[in-house]
């Protein structure tokens, strides 16, 4: 895409054009980052995260004193920023010292991988907050892909980006219709989902490798994708009451994770 | 207290007083419920779950279809209220059907219950969501009792309160010096919390009883509190290149909850 003007720089003069702040600025929307293929990362942790992993960059802006601090690759597009410029530009209340623009890049999921590797698959998880946390999640448990429903929150929103904390530097997430998906599965790949009607996770012998669904917030796995799965799974509750209905989407994630994750340590 | 005034109710007519909606506004902050010693509760599970549990209230706010659908303990002060009306008492952008006042019960935490049963101890969590799920996580696995650092966030904030669940009607939470706490420990008691030198969780034998100290989002367990732990925990990380550094407060709680429970389930 040809859309991103570069910054204008004149030696010892810095200024984002308002072509520019408004060009970063409708990055907030999903609409313009579906147009340019582009996306807004924010902060130092998030941005060398990604750079370090090779993610396409478009250009990177900066206070002077991180620019000092951090060497970018030759070929990086460096804007030095007044920090009343970055304010301008954040989507954050305080803004970072350094906030970047990088290329989305599409990928098309692989249903062969689930034959050798775990794979989440998120059923209509709407929450920015949640959608982040479980690729914090998959990134410490060492899942490297994850597929989403075409109704799960966009994985570029910014909310989403910052809560990930740098593992989206690392983990694929790909959004396509999951039914799809998961009818091109070869047959011997386990389909894991936690229901209200599963068995205990801790009673059961977890694979290394196949599919986890996270059903949604407020309703769980969808009817249509629920057909698909090979093995129901309960987090027990230990609570004497029983009141608590459910535990949030991306604590479920971690502790169905966790497990299977301790099992293939024993084996 | 004596600052709470009852709804003016003539038949058929039904309005809040602008004394009424200015003092449920006041218990969003900190100060005035610490003056009044009440808070607010919204949304139906919610008031349910704390009227369920007896536990002290003052008014509840609602609509009529919610009123004729929700029979509540006659000696309940139950104010009808109009939309509009319980819009302007909300801390929500859109107001929940009904909308209760409650008091605050201050309970001193026994030390010698971590003899008997798990406790939690947070050290310093910030984040408001953070406490909800923690305590929302504590009820699903049948943990009864929180002690929090005196630095923790306020349990009574609207939005802990909300992200609970109606899980804060069943598990209590104290705050109190932790250190002073954990000194008045009798010897036997284990004190686990996780670390980053800590051993792997999954090779240990967890007790039924004692506490799990959750450290901090931004600094994990404080110096003082660390000199109590007997032992130290760390949730093996499976990702091939181990940049995420870490998981968020609640997702560990999760994780280390769930394996203390298992253990005991086996034993």
């Amino acid at each position: 895409m040809s859309t991103f003007v570069p910054g204008h720089q004149v030696p010892g003069f810095f200024m984002l054009t308002n072509n520019q702040v408004k060009f970063i600025r409708s990055l907030q929307l999903k609409k313009f980052r579906d147009i340019h293929h582009q996306f807004v990362a924010e902060g130092t942790k998030l941005v060398l995260d990604l750079l370090q992993e090779q993610h396409p960059v478009r250009a990177v802006y900066a206070l002077q004193e991180w620019i000092s601090e951090h060497p970018v690759n030759p070929g990086t597009e460096l804007v030095e920023a007044a920090e009343k410029e970055l304010q301008r530009i954040t989507s954050l209340t305080t803004a970072p010292p350094v906030i970047a623009v990088f290329d989305i890049s599409s990928v098309i999921p692989d249903p062969a991988s689930a034959e050798n590797e775990l794979v989440l698959l998120l059923d209509d998880i709407r929450d920015p907050g949640n959608l982040g946390t479980i690729i914090r999640i998959a990134d410490w448990f060492g899942i490297r892909q994850i597929v989403c429903s075409e109704s799960t929150v966009d994985l570029y929103n910014p909310k989403v980006v910052q809560s990930t904390m740098g593992s989206i530097a690392r983990v694929k997430v790909h959004y396509t219709d999951v039914c799809v998906y998961l009818e091109k599965l070869s047959k011997p790949v386990k389909v894991y989902g936690t229901t209200l009607d599963g068995e205990n996770l801790y009673n059961l012998h977890l694979s290394a490798s196949g599919i986890i669904v996270i059903g949604s917030e407020s309703t769980g796995i969808s009817g249509q994708v629920k057909k698909y799965l090979t093995k129901k799974l309960f987090i027990p509750s230990f609570g004497a009451s029983n009141h608590a209905e459910s535990l949030n989407a991306s604590v479920a994630t971690a502790v169905v994770c966790a497990e299977f994750r301790r099992q293939t340590m024993l084996q």
